[in-house]
């Protein structure tokens, strides 16, 4: 299948990044073993890479080189990994397990995961900077910027906060559980894809395009993962099926029941399939492939 | 006395800026209330805002105005304040107090803290990009990435890692101790007079001599820190005295006696004083006579 083989490529720069040139720039830089251990570990455990791939496509689809973004590319990486482990601390979701394996804490123990996460978020901004000179520092500054938002207060920390707000309690709304989630997992998604833009130097127009690309790709995917929650099977989640209804997780199967969910998933799809129907290119073509792809896993 | 003055005439700018500005910042973003709680309960809890007077203080010795470089300022007492709500956390120091009043988990729960702390540190970043374009793009991004890399897993979350590893150890050096603090405590203070000197495009020569004054002040003041916990008033630490000893911690008094420390502290203070020597003005005097002040507290 074109489009998996063509995220797969993505994913192999990324993943050469964070080897290689993340594991040699810690290793210079004088990182304790202790503290290199935990992130590697996390951060080399795997995942689709889909991130820093948008960020890559993105790039790409306005005529700049992968290879001249990957470091901002791999960034997204070095955030979501600090983000899943400082979510399975016990204090947090308590998972034992992720990506088929011990959680961090659990493999190396909790003041270590807290710091690894810690050291991961803090690094991502210092390989962003890398970035420049080969892109100019004011688009490096001005996508920083946008990742920093995507990620802080307003954005996934605060999704994850609202998540726990919200778990358990009773009389939350489809339009709260989605809002929650634009801010937990789509918030970093949008801005993989809006930097990616905005490091290319795109046209504002285009820079609003990938920002609506990445909106409904990010709802789609989670739309996409909270069925597979409950139809999926354990070897693809990489932990037990139901683990967020018995955490009392309000999701969107929970809320709108699984027929409406894959409706609403097929038209996120489709309306990021629509954001970047006027490009053309192998980037664009893996773009809107993706799109459909991640929501084809829940169909 | 002048130099406490002045000190207070700085940390007055930088918590202006933290409240209102910043404030304002995460209210307009739509940070969930539940996460600004937190954060702003350690963040507006008072403290000396050492490191944003230091950024200010080299920006200004440099011709650059403080309000010109206050959010960046400012960002390092963000970082400064995330750190302490994790170091704070049961599974790192387990401390109950800070600053005399509960602790952030203390008073929130442990997963508030710890995203209340996450978001500190995201936010510092994106508070550190609005310092362009009134400084070009080219100099905040380098003070930038000398922030991370201070902040990052070579530098403070690094040396809370090698504390951790280190306490309760026995045959752990006073060279080993000197070194983890100057990642721990030294990183992040020398980072503020590099990245103000920066900021201000200062000649690489006088960015040297920040590095070297933060260098030295950083390890006065831990040293001073340490004696303090030793000899101080429960009243100015903000929580029991001896809390480092009952902890096992390895410290310049545990491993050189109190006489030593005190001889390695002065020194240090005069390292410092000696590195800013050849600059004439008020923020000259302010950083010579800080470098004093800060080791006659443990004197």
């Amino acid at each position: 299948m074109w489009v998996k083989e063509k995220l797969a490529g993505y994913a192999a720069m990324a993943a050469d990044y964070l080897r290689d040139r993340f594991g040699r720039r810690l290793r210079e830089a004088g990182t304790p073993d202790s503290l290199t251990a935990p992130m590697e570990y996390s951060l080399l455990a795997g995942g689709k890479r889909l991130r820093p791939a948008l960020c890559l496509a993105f790039a790409e689809m306005h005529g700049t080189s992968p290879k001249t973004v990957l470091p901002f590319a791999a960034a997204f990486e070095l955030i979501h990994t600090y983000s899943l482990i400082h979510d399975d601390l016990p204090a947090m979701d308590d998972d034992d397990l992720r990506r088929g394996r011990p959680s961090c804490h659990k493999a190396y123990g909790e003041a270590q995961a807290i710091l690894a996460g810690d050291a991961l978020l803090t690094e991502a901004f210092g390989v962003m900077a890398e970035t420049a000179p080969a892109v100019p520092e004011k688009a490096v500054l001005a996508a920083l910027a946008e990742a920093a938002f995507a990620a802080g207060s307003a954005g996934m920390v605060g999704g994850q906060m609202l998540d726990m707000d919200y778990t358990g309690r009773d009389g939350v709304t489809l339009a709260q559980v989605a809002a929650m989630q634009a801010k937990k997992t789509g918030a970093l998604i949008r801005a993989a894809c809006v930097c990616g833009a905005v490091l290319a130097q795109a046209a504002p127009e285009d820079v609003d395009r990938a920002a609506r690309y990445g909106a409904a790709l990010g709802a789609a995917f989670q739309i996409a993962d909270d069925i597979l929650d409950v139809t999926g099977d354990e070897k693809t989640l990489g932990k037990p099926v139901g683990s967020d209804q018995a955490m009392g997780k309000n999701t969107f199967p929970s809320l709108a029941g699984l027929d409406k969910s894959r409706e609403m998933a097929l038209a996120e799809a489709e309306a990021a399939v629509a954001a970047v129907s006027g490009h053309d290119g192998e980037a664009a073509r893996f773009l809107r492939e993706l799109a459909r792809y991640v929501v084809t896993r829940a169909a």
